[in-house]
């Protein structure tokens, strides 16, 4: 989906992923003042697929993205090993929050990072687009391990390698960032919170009890703002 | 597809890149002396996607693979910039065979086997394989990226960042081998080339023309051997 079409190729143009979360939107919003950015969004059999995708959508027009282009990924449907894509595989509640991150929790996907990157790369390789961005944060998160700072140099040194002209550069804006400064950076960019989504098992309302919308919950508090998508049981 | 329901789960896992073409048959032919092996191949937009899947189907079968994981991917389908799945674009003619890999080719498909590691990777994470086999080979290629043994090396330490265990490594067995070293392995292994697929271009009979055809002939004529595919217009 094409949002924009007046020339303005005179900008640099990056490529972000966009999951429709709120760290992705923060990122996104980032990288919009900058560049002539196109997003990048994967279907992956996630629980909460249709609705990240609708996510992804409002917020790339919302931030004038110049084209959204959502991906199908067939493998994680088919090889599971995660809660978020086997539905074997109970979501469980969060720990309490300060034990978020003790160990990989079920919610895993194996090595799902670098399918994103890797479609991130090839897109920005056809689009000549030097910065591909994405909105990995390593504290306050889950401790999943594709989202160190380790993790995502060793991915530049692939790129460095890998490429046609390697010269594209991995940006990882939030990477440092505790969760509620995610949030105080995004109500400064005016990224648009109410259209992201993070729950991990509700498409409809938020349940306020899986990990990720624990540590949303929690930077929301930690800032001093309110979340403005709905809650099961009115949380917060 | 799975060819083989008995228990040799005593064997350490492995999995394999299979495209159909020789070199991943003669990488799957040594995967499965040592391993339980499990073969991935993939879809994705190329001109002869058929003929390399059926290809990868015969050989997984011959080789006794334990299963084959067909995959689709969309993405290179959508962004184009290879003339391998962008069909406005020539496949070319190889140039004179000492000139190959001089440039990069059009033939270049970006960043593509970051999207096939990657893969193969999750699959290893979930199979609690430890070993991840591509049949990359640097000399007497076509002079992509992500041919050479430092994109593995780099490779390899993103898989150390990024994975639960850190403990799956990426085998390039070929990597270093001329292209007739290849042939002459396979043979002594037993690998059944009449079953591969290399041409660029076509899917019943090979051009005998493109670079990968090109390179394939050089390769057994070099080996002092005969390629047992069928050539247009009876080459070689």
């Amino acid at each position: 989906m094409t949002f924009s079409s007046q020339d303005i190729s005179a900008r640099p143009r990056a490529v972000v992923c966009l999951s429709g979360g709120m760290d992705s939107a923060v990122c996104t919003a980032l990288a919009v003042r900058d560049f002539e950015t196109y997003a990048l969004h994967f279907s992956y059999g996630q629980r909460t697929e249709q609705r990240e995708l609708a996510s992804a959508h409002a917020i790339a027009k919302t931030l004038g993205i110049r084209q959204l282009l959502p991906l199908r990924m067939d493998i994680f449907r088919q090889i599971g090993g995660s809660a978020l894509t086997d539905t074997s595989i109970a979501i469980p509640d969060a720990p309490a929050v300060e034990e978020i991150g003790a160990e990989i929790p079920v919610t895993y996907v194996p090595f799902r990072n670098a399918h994103f990157l890797a479609a991130a790369v090839s897109w920005a390789e056809v689009l000549g687009a030097k910065k591909v961005f994405i909105g990995a944060v390593e504290q306050d998160s889950s401790g999943y391990p594709d989202c160190r700072p380790a993790y995502y140099q060793a991915f530049q040194q692939l790129i460095c390698t890998g490429t046609r002209d390697a010269d594209i550069e991995v940006v990882t804006p939030l990477i440092a960032l505790q969760k509620r400064e995610i949030v105080r950076l995004g109500l400064e960019l005016g990224a648009p919170f109410h259209q992201t989504w993070s729950c991990y098992a509700g498409e409809t309302v938020a349940c306020g009890v899986c990990e990720s919308c624990a540590l949303r919950l929690r930077a929301f508090l930690d800032a001093g703002a309110t979340d403005p998508i709905p809650y099961a049981g009115n949380r917060p």
